[in-house]
């Protein structure tokens, strides 16, 4: 396996482990989300750039309301937090 | 760091080995995304389970038109690539 198709393994791994908890397995509750960004994403989120806009990131996922997260929203989550926290251009 | 962080450090890595062939830094041109994906995904794309669908997205990327794909784009496709292969189920 190539490194890239090592990581989307590792994502699809992580995804599946927390999805697996409560609810579909095949989506993220809020919570879900909420628990793996925590515990898998530390060091970025500690290291934000731009700690302004990873809270304007997280507020806009409203972890109390009931929408689900699937792997490609997840993918796209994951793209916008390390866009955040390198200060990285990318599209809205 | 954790799995995720360095899943998404290689993803960024990959992006912005390729991203600087030509063109924008911040963004690949289409070649740029047939040369990563062919040269990165080989395993993965070889493996499809359905191929059809993945022609498809192939075909839905436009790789003679003159768009530019950022970071989170990247990451949508990749996660797109991912299902088809998978047959994971996505919203489109």
């Amino acid at each position: 396996m190539t490194q890239l198709e090592t990581s989307v393994a590792c994502m699809m791994k992580v995804f599946d482990t927390y999805a697996g908890k409560e609810g579909k397995p095949d989506s993220l509750t809020k919570a879900e989300v909420k628990a793996l960004l925590e515990s898998e994403l530390p060091g970025l989120l500690k290291g934000a750039q731009n700690q302004e806009d990873l809270d304007k990131l997280f507020k806009e996922l409203d972890f109390n309301g009931d929408g689900e997260v699937d792997f490609n929203e997840f993918m796209v989550l994951v793209a916008s937090i390390t866009c955040v926290c390198h200060g990285r251009p990318c599209k809205k």
